[in-house]
């Protein structure tokens, strides 16, 4: 193919053959095509090194900032990339990383995957994606069905109307999310009299016609990060996401939320939505919905739902009543890349009303004309992939049994890992799976006991003092290689919402096994005994609170 | 695998499989995927059926509104996607498919893509990324470096480093540009005195504390229609998005663009941004960019280029003084999925100054906590996935003369084709090319004649009737599906400004021929034949004309 010199020599020729010819059998990149659809996870064994290399190190690959000027041969490539990228990621399908939401995938989705990819179609409009348009109205009915039920004839009338939208796919949760509170806060101020809308006049200016003093979304202490993003984004300012306070279980206090909206009301600021939040991502959390929908319905405000993690437990009979109020939402968020097992990149917001979206609608000259089925009039991003072709796969071929399986299986081991550690002396569960989710820490009983004696002073040093422990093992284990859980900081109450560094377990990979979750714990504890002198100091400090 | 029955019979087992073993050599999903690596071109040819089907046909197939109940067999699924989906999918990568943006690929990308999506990192944080993180900073430093071309120190410093960002890499150029014009209003209305800028308080605030009665960002009126949509997103209102005339070569007017700045300040509306297009998606017409930076220069305001077209010109040495004065830019967009040749979803923007991403920094505590080099803290999208992997590849592979070449012969080639089309008696060229894209329409030299001599009125009347026939063309040649080009509406100058509807070209494709280009506008003039009383009508109009 093209040949490697000094000095770039590269002809339009050698640059067709890029376009038109295939990697042979034998090459280099064919052979780990072949070898990865082989045994993807034994692929990764071999291919990722175990032992984390620090960061610098890593960089030192990634360090020259020209592009090259002279071409490399695919298979010289190839095993470039195995060498400096692949042994360096992340085996985010093994079945001992547990600590974030990406997990293991379907095998078929690999192929398939690589099949989208060759047909390269653009769905901001049908001329670039035809068949691929329906399919994804399709999806979004089905998801939209899924969470509001609607009848037969509704989805008849609506899930293909052109002038309509049940929802928007797009690259992930956080987009779908800014995609709701937009929709939710140009329908709070829309076009009146004189005054055409926020969406052509802008906030400035609507604020001045409705004379509100400013605009709220309220959400709880626990809702996710992206929503103050979100808020920056579309004029609000941060300080338009107020946080509601929660109650033991995480969960938004439904009285606390009731009066933050009087209060803001009092002060003549329009509280346009509320967030419920299924699934927090730091607990798993969800928050009471019914409630929350009779408060949104009296003071008139959309009630959006972000329910990236939880809302496939929908697919569950046995766990959907877990969610129960969803269909209440005006607007939910659900992302397919994580409990629908459909590669990264694939997030949905569903909209109760198909005339919702009309609010945020827009149109040009050469695509998404008026009355065209284009699905771009009505997204945030424009060009897409047809990702969507992948969650219809995956739907169709584990279908909604196999998914409830798969939620009651991860949600049941959870409540057994749960179980598993408040049987240990040395662990302490914090937060409890509602979902697949826990939070616990590493605390010797003994430590424990003087925790609950400690004055607030003591108890507060103490505690910084057990933190310091669990970063250094949380960041130990990641390091050595074997397992993998992520961290965060919440405040419980048992302990007088200090704050608590916690180790943070999502147990959704259908491959994690018990023996996987018991090794897990040994490693902790084992690693806990590497930091002789940290440890040393918090048994003293035990004892001296507990002999005081 | 899982076996398909009337009701759902699926065990938790079965569903194990799907995540541990593959499909084996046989399989449907295996040999289609097999073929479509051995010559991508010629399956596609063979799958896709040529004649149009009604999209109302299609959307039967995409009819369900349930999520099945019971699961379907990899390879029957398989079998149905081929049937439904692939059939009728947009053969992008066809060398006759010359109407958007969307090209062929090559060939090393499908077995890349592959293991990118097997690898599944989620490029939000290091934890699920990590060596990812440093090739997609580095792939960053490398397209800045190509735009800004700062020297080694600059780069060595800032491309990695924890509290910065050259740039954002995201899923399109709509969130490119939305982050650049989110970074620019952020900086406009930053903290001052008590006020504590925008991104906490809001705009609403903002525009009190600064005194200001509106912001406004300024296009020429040939901008892309996602800008209208941010101006919405960020609050200013679509109207806050200022149309600037541009000249006969559709390049905004410099001093039209000057004039609307000092009018709209003295209106006290804040005019913070000045759009500079390279590549308009229309016309591929690149605005005058020093001079826009020096107006920009001089009224203080933030100059975003739109290159996510045009862009990947800078790679040519031959033509890359087409975008002179791009390096004055203080933000820029640029598409890999455009002309650097890599699948949908690799957006980027790049930022001058390594400190501009600040104004839009977030944190939580799971994950971007401060300090970390998480690529999620300055990103408008939360979980990514690794696409920049393709650009890295692509950029080594190709290398930077290799997308000259290609850069190069595309430009010529769209400078062949305007010289053929100026050839014809029945064509004329309505916009010229400057990079590889071009408009034109079908109108009989006669016609043509007439259409000069006409009044007024009866050159508006003529003209429409030349707008049916083009979108008559155009839609018909689609549907016969040999060949495919866009249309768009224009304003040429030439003809009074009036509403005219031209074919639009776009030859990115590395294996369009001459001879395709030929066929391309024989095909057109046998359509226009089809219309026999809309040529009638046509031709008798134009008789009348020239006869009066």
């Amino acid at each position: 193919m093209i040949t490697k010199h000094k000095t770039a020599d590269v002809s339009f020729d050698s640059l067709l053959k890029i376009f038109t010819v295939p990697e042979g059998p034998d090459s280099t990149l064919t052979k780990i095509e072949e070898r990865l659809s082989q045994n993807l996870n034994q692929f990764l064994r071999e291919h990722i090194v175990a032992e984390e290399k620090p960061l610098k190190e890593i960089e030192k690959d990634f360090f020259y900032s020209t592009i090259p000027e002279s071409p490399e041969f695919v298979s010289e490539h190839t095993q470039h990339l195995l060498d400096t990228l692949v042994s360096h990621s992340v085996h985010t399908s093994a079945p001992s990383f547990i600590g974030h939401m990406t997990s293991a995938l379907p095998y078929f989705l690999m192929p398939l995957s690589k099949i989208m990819i060759a047909l390269n179609q653009n769905l901001v409009k049908i001329e670039t994606s035809k068949a691929f348009t329906p399919l994804e109205r399709q999806v979004l009915g089905m998801l939209h069905r899924l969470v509001y039920n609607q009848n037969d004839d509704f989805y008849t009338k609506w899930m293909h109307s052109a002038q309509h939208s049940l929802g928007a796919f797009c690259s992930g949760g956080t987009i779908a999310n800014i995609t709701a509170l937009w929709v939710a806060r140009n329908n709070a101020l829309k076009a009146q009299g004189e005054f055409q809308g926020v969406e052509k006049e802008g906030l400035f200016r609507a604020m001045q016609h409705y004379g509100y003093q400013g605009l709220a979304i309220l959400v709880s202490e626990r809702g996710h990060y992206s929503l103050k993003k979100s808020a920056d984004l579309l004029g609000l300012g941060q300080q338009g996401l107020v946080a509601v306070k929660t109650d033991h279980n995480n969960r938004i206090c439904p009285h606390a939320l009731n009066e933050k909206i009087v209060e803001l009301k009092k002060k003549n600021i329009k509280p346009f939505a509320v967030i419920g939040v299924a699934g927090t991502t730091e607990t798993g959390s969800i928050d009471p919905l019914p409630e929350m929908a009779e408060i949104c319905r009296e003071h008139d405000c959309h009630f959006h739902i972000d329910a990236a993690w939880g809302g496939a437990t929908l697919m569950s009979n046995n766990y959907r009543y877990l969610l129960q109020g969803v269909e209440k939402a005006d607007s939910i968020t659900i992302d397919a890349h994580k409990q629908l097992y459909v590669p990264m990149g694939a997030g949905m917001v569903l909209f109760k009303d198909p005339e919702a979206m009309k609010s945020v609608e827009h149109h040009a000259q050469y695509i998404l004309r008026k009355g065209s089925k284009d699905l771009g009039s009505h997204t945030l991003e424009g060009s897409r992939s047809g990702m969507a072709m992948l969650v219809y796969a995956a739907m169709h071929i584990i279908s909604r049994p196999g998914y409830q399986l798969l939620i009651d299986e991860s949600i049941e081991k959870a409540k057994y890992f749960a179980t598993l550690i408040q049987a240990q002396d040395d662990f302490e569960l914090i937060s409890e799976p509602e979902l697949c989710l826990l939070t616990y820490r590493y605390i010797p009983s003994e430590v424990r006991e003087a925790l609950k004696l400690a004055s607030p002073e003591c108890r507060k040093h103490l505690n910084e003092l057990i933190n310091e422990l669990t970063q250094f093992i949380q960041k130990r284990q990641r390091e050595t290689g074997k397992s993998f859980v992520s961290r965060t900081r919440l405040n419980p109450a048992r302990w007088g919402k200090l704050n608590t560094i916690v180790f943070r377990v999502v147990l959704a990979n259908p491959l994690t096994g018990h023996d996987i979750l018991s090794s897990v714990l040994e490693e902790q504890r084992n690693i806990a005994q590497q930091a002789p002198n940290l440890m040393a100091k918090i048994l003293a400090t035990s004892q001296t609170i507990e002999a005081s």
